[in-house]
């Protein structure tokens, strides 16, 4: 059989586990792949205890891999946009074909790196950006390839999802479970990215692209973290029979593309719903198959590490055909992509869960309803509920069916202000992920 | 672009799904395929009114397809096992790639089919033969390429999953369901191969043959289907915090392969616990990875035609290509192939619900307990319930921890024989999927 060359650049968590696994499963891996795959070398500043490279040529300097004329395929592995980015060039630049694991690198510079590789020929393949161990860029990409994709909707950070979990379950607040997730390695000491949805983001950048043949553009994405949810809420949305899962949703309308990444109640009878700690889990509406969904982990070594080599055993695969056998980066020919216009957050219609706390009296109730009634929102649900501390006022907590979020905007500003209402409406989106 | 011309065999309810969809949604299909799909010929002994062909060379007999110069694909969706045999061979015979559908064709004459395949340089694909539109095939063969398996669990049967979700969820007997499945066109006018379990082997030998590297083959595989399931004893899994699902299970052990089809009661925290409906699902758990599902409909026209569409595109992409860049039929080169020794379901080991009738007076669970004990089997819970009818008898439900089944067996014949039981001992196989 003819051999592969592969250069792993990066031996952190994920670059460990691809090094370890392609070596454990080398021969099953090797029989998929129809060739002998060969770490040729390893680019990494530091050893990992976690992987013995002893009989593996490893340089110091990441971009030895990507000069390395013996290499075939440059496994970017390091993280970050900036060295990753010039690494992956100069690769391209070497006649080398790319695997990344990088959600960020492909969400903000995955054009011109595709373009890059278009033009010479190569492969750029990247399962591993989105979702861990899922291969859902390989569902999307291939799977449904006779789709029209409506919209799909994701649990795509365990970090986040982790934390909801514990608040769900044990009525945590989220500054407590964050500290636990931070000690148990889950989350990382400057949690921003995962908490406030921006690598959420970067993963349904990527999606949105191949479900919509749309050029990757982070641009117009409504992006809103976990920090500011109360336990209270997370308990009142299992009331209502909820729970609350923080989401990537894309969605084709005739406006344009929604691409947005929020908290969101989901019916408890959603699968999706029942994805809990730090697994994700994607659901894909389209036109052919309806619904379909895909759970896995969403991060860690070996999990990672099993998207990687997939790619790895897909390009050493194919690497000696024509491109035009190949799978488009984005799914479609590149031709074929075209931007389309992101709809900004208040003209998206959704249903809505809002809370406020009013003095518990008559004549409350019919203020607020009128307020709702003459927006032309209708209200699914309404409960009141006395407030922890027992005072005069009362938590109320309202269901609306789907309005457009404008029109919830206008509402909620007439509720706050209203003297029987004290304090902000707080409120979260809805969504039924049914048709 | 260049054109790969297709061959329809087969005008049913996928047939016009596959013919419809491929119309609607050409333009984003070809983009994704790299090359324009032309549906050069349909082979159908009648028209289909969901199905305006008027376009189409159509012709009464499908032979004519698998003869037809000008055809590069021929898309076999007739159904059956002798026709449908003859149909792919004689298309091969002439050069022709072959798509599928046809779970029996695959299951039994499978490695007769990728032999005349692999000799001719030409690719047979069979994604829509398991779980309809959920891409597992690819998924197995591709997305966990990196991963030995070490079992897989799947709800691969809609009218069966069908009938206990609605036992389940309104108490309803298992022939009450099965009209009204009839009724709705859910089940066959003969129902066996759905509720004996035999269309879920087929698909379960096709897993299997992925997972393991192992041929296909039917022998040996264990089958039990849900038409002796009652009501009770979905009611009193529930109590115990379990779900009934008609399961096909493949697992790798020392002793062999494990691979069977049987009613088996999961965790209710268990993902694949919530799948009702005609939906399926399959969990995968692999050694890299971890564990996987992947989830959607089961069957339907369109659902199957995004799958067989799915494959088209593969196809046309690379069948220009050297063979040895193709995926191989069964995820490796057909020589790593090798046959391992089925398990007798005896030899299996598992955990267990078992019910039965005793006398309601001290003593008779001790005679049980130390039946059991006696035997090596030790017991997670035991609950006493009423009879229904209000007799002397009480019905006794009994979890037991992880034993082998020819222990239990024996355990099952000596309470049979205690004179304070009445009847049969009933059991259910349990299966916790958490490892």
């Amino acid at each position: 059989m003819r051999s592969v060359n592969i250069g792993i650049c990066g031996l952190g968590t994920v670059g460990a586990g691809v090094y370890n696994v392609l070596n454990r499963n080398s021969k099953q891996i090797n029989s998929r792949a129809n060739c002998d795959i060969v770490i040729s070398q390893v680019g990494a500043r530091r050893d990992n205890p976690n992987c013995d490279t002893a009989d593996t040529d490893v340089s110091r300097d990441i971009f030895d891999v990507a000069r390395n004329p013996d290499i075939d395929i440059v496994v970017e592995l390091i993280g970050g946009t900036d060295v990753a980015f010039e690494l992956v060039m100069l690769a391209l630049e070497n006649g080398k074909h790319v695997v990344t694991a990088n959600k960020a690198l492909i969400a903000m510079h995955g054009m011109e790196i595709f373009a890059a590789a278009e033009s010479r020929g190569l492969i750029v393949a990247y399962e591993a950006a989105v979702a861990g161990g899922i291969p859902i860029i390989k569902a999307l990409r291939e799977g449904l390839a006779a789709n029209r994709i409506n919209w799909l909707a994701g649990i795509i950070n365990g970090t986040t999802n982790f934390i909801l979990s514990e608040m769900d379950s044990k009525g945590r607040e989220f500054a407590d479970v964050l500290t636990e997730a931070q000690e148990k390695g889950y989350a990382e000491a400057d949690p921003t990215f995962d908490v406030e949805g921006i690598d959420a983001a970067h993963k349904l950048v990527i999606m949105a692209s191949l479900a919509f043949a749309m050029p990757l553009n982070l641009d117009g994405i409504f992006t809103d973290g976990i920090t500011k949810l109360e336990p209270q809420d997370v308990g009142y949305a299992r009331e209502l029979g909820y729970a609350i899962k923080h989401l990537g949703i894309t969605r084709q309308t005739e406006n344009g593309v929604e691409l947005r990444v929020h908290p969101t109640l989901v019916p408890e009878s959603c699968l999706i719903a029942g994805v809990n700690d730090v697994s994700n889990a994607v659901m894909v509406n389209a036109d052919a198959v309806g619904t379909t969904l895909y759970y896995g982990p969403g991060a860690g070594s070996e999990p990672t590490a099993s998207s990687v080599i997939a790619d790895i055993v897909d390009v050493a695969r194919t690497m000696g055909s024509a491109a035009d056998s190949w799978v488009p980066a984005l799914g479609c020919n590149s031709a074929s992509l075209q931007q389309q216009t992101i709809m900004a957050i208040e003209d998206i219609d959704t249903s809505f869960y809002i809370r406020f706390a009013a003095l518990d009296k008559p004549g409350v109730l019919s203020d607020i309803t009128k307020i709702m009634a003459d927006a032309g929102i209708s209200i699914e649900a309404i409960i009141q509920r006395e407030q922890p501390a027992g005072e005069d006022y009362v938590n109320v907590i309202i269901l609306t069916n789907v309005t457009r979020e404008k029109l919830l905007d206008a509402a909620v500003e007439n509720i706050e202000q209203l003297e029987t209402v004290r304090g902000n409406v707080s409120f979260i989106r809805v969504e039924h992920l049914d048709q």
